[in-house]
């Protein structure tokens, strides 16, 4: 922790587990793979200022279906016009709208979405197809859940605190073509093109964060990467949405065919028993279960490091509840 | 370290560190302390960006002391008018401006300066006196090394990894009056306002390392704050400048009266002798002790974790290298 960022050392420990980012995720040699820090938040901005050539002029296309890709539709405001290409908020964001549905603009700087929605519940199940517009995609809450076709996407980003490592790094893993545009006011720590010459060193970088995700990385390969992980979490999922679906008490408030495998949000339709259940839940061990303002009910968030038996334990006190609490 | 930075047991940690940064530092009710991450070197866009009314109007001073104070003013020119109120470039930053040296400019937004060079072995031995212009300054490397008169200060910031915990984050310390005024194009992320509104929780923060942060400044209190952490730090630093002072082979790179206590600078003035020490140092287990290349000969960091017998076997081994090596 005291290493000096720039030792024989720690640069082994960053170098290998950039190269186990590229290997779990196949990522090709037109893209590279930076470390950076301020979250998704931070992406929010850094794309805008550094795909849209100059300031407030220029388009940018926006799919909105959940809380994160309204915060950074509203935030490229700042820098350029947006378009609405999709959004699914005429059903509280229970869906995610079909490639048929999507209003593309062909002079886009580039297409934006956000593939995991953690408050409503929801999941891409497909990568949109935009033709030569760039894809910027936010993928903190299922980046290393599941293969992902690296060469379709621009620009993928991910907050480290779900699926990757502690809280405080961001991986960006970026089409090198597409850096190197930024708006001049753009701040030296947010231009794609120096992280990239730098190799992410442009002054000290989360260190420790990064050891971590190289263990992690690590764990993930002994799960058979991100094709293992896959059928772990499309297996811990179906507990639970199988469940959901039969209960007589429970229903997952998203549509099928665009649930998330990462945050299942799910509800009895009565606030008094959302609340017995969240409740009960805390007291059974399961914590944070009560779901966000926006949706009410419930949520289980299902994260790479939760195990199946979690889901298994959380699906047997929900019956235990079930049976209690018969319509 | 999976916790979510909502829960309770964690907004604790949160609290309590920033409880005790404002305690061990005497934070007046003036300013507010904010956990950001990014470096030192995001701040120096900030600043800026939330002290400077409209992008490309309006004047900031600094104060050019070395390497870091560089960058920042380069950054600085992309918002606004930049004026060197003093720079030590002349002889090669080995010394720091005196106050009747500074041109300052009474219509400056704020006035910029660096404490302690790292590269060059400088550090400030005064507060500028500014009048009414705000002064921003870098403490990245000597704060928590002696107490600070936070009242005299705008905006204080500071990389963590040097005095405070693992790099990752950066404490800004702000004059909750100068937050409120940014220009329109700052990044969300980079709005001081905001982050004071939201109690540097406006997304995840870099949780681990405020965790680390707080047992550091439980460790600080142990040595009597940074009032006994002054007399330690004098105590080392005085340990190689009286050596070097007397010795005949080695010289200190920077001037009297501008010493730095965190990072020693010195030279014997040829480049072989230089080397053979910097390899002998290796051997005897003192790592990284060349100096920066803008500089050359050694260098000393004796940070806060830097015990004084590390000091003093490093001047032990300079003694012997010296009977070695007569002039």
């Amino acid at each position: 922790m005291e290493m000096s960022h720039r030792s024989k050392v720690y640069l082994g420990i960053f170098e290998s587990t950039k190269e186990k980012i590229k290997a779990a995720l196949s990522v090709p040699d037109t893209h590279e793979v930076l470390f950076l820090q301020g979250g998704a938040s931070l992406q929010f901005s850094m794309i805008p200022m550094n795909l849209i050539p100059e300031l407030g002029k220029g388009k940018a296309d926006y799919a909105v279906t959940g809380n994160f890709s309204t915060i950074a539709m509203k935030e490229a405001k700042k820098y350029c016009d947006v378009h609405i290409a999709a959004t699914s908020e005429d059903k509280n964001h229970s869906y995610i709208p079909k490639q048929s549905d999507l209003q593309l603009s062909p002079d886009a700087s580039y297409f934006y979405y956000c593939a995991n929605n953690t408050v409503y519940g929801t999941e891409w199940q497909y990568v949109p197809e935009t033709g030569t517009v760039p894809i910027c995609c936010d993928m903190s809450s299922d980046i290393l859940s599941k293969p992902v076709d690296v060469s379709k996407y621009g620009i993928i980003f991910a907050g480290a605190q779900k699926n990757m490592a502690p809280a405080g790094l961001t991986v960006v893993i970026i089409r090198k073509d597409l850096a190197g545009h930024e708006m001049p006011c753009t701040p030296l720590m947010m231009n794609y093109q120096t992280m990239i010459e730098k190799d992410s060193m442009y002054n000290t970088p989360p260190c420790w964060n990064i050891y971590m995700l190289g263990l992690v990385l690590d764990w993930l390969e002994k799960q058979g990467g991100v094709k293992g992980m896959e059928q772990i979490k499309s297996k811990k999922a179906a507990i639970l949405y199988d469940y959901l679906d039969e209960s007589k008490l429970f229903k997952a408030c998203a549509e099928k065919g665009s649930r998330s495998d990462m945050n299942v949000t799910f509800c009895t339709g009565d606030e008094e028993k959302d609340a017995a259940f969240c409740k009960g839940a805390t007291e059974h061990g399961f914590l944070n279960v009560k779901g966000h303002r926006k949706v009410g009910g419930m949520r289980a968030s299902i994260y790479n490091a939760m195990p199946a038996e979690g889901v298994e334990k959380l699906v047997a006190y929900m019956k235990e509840f079930e049976v209690n609490n018969r319509v």
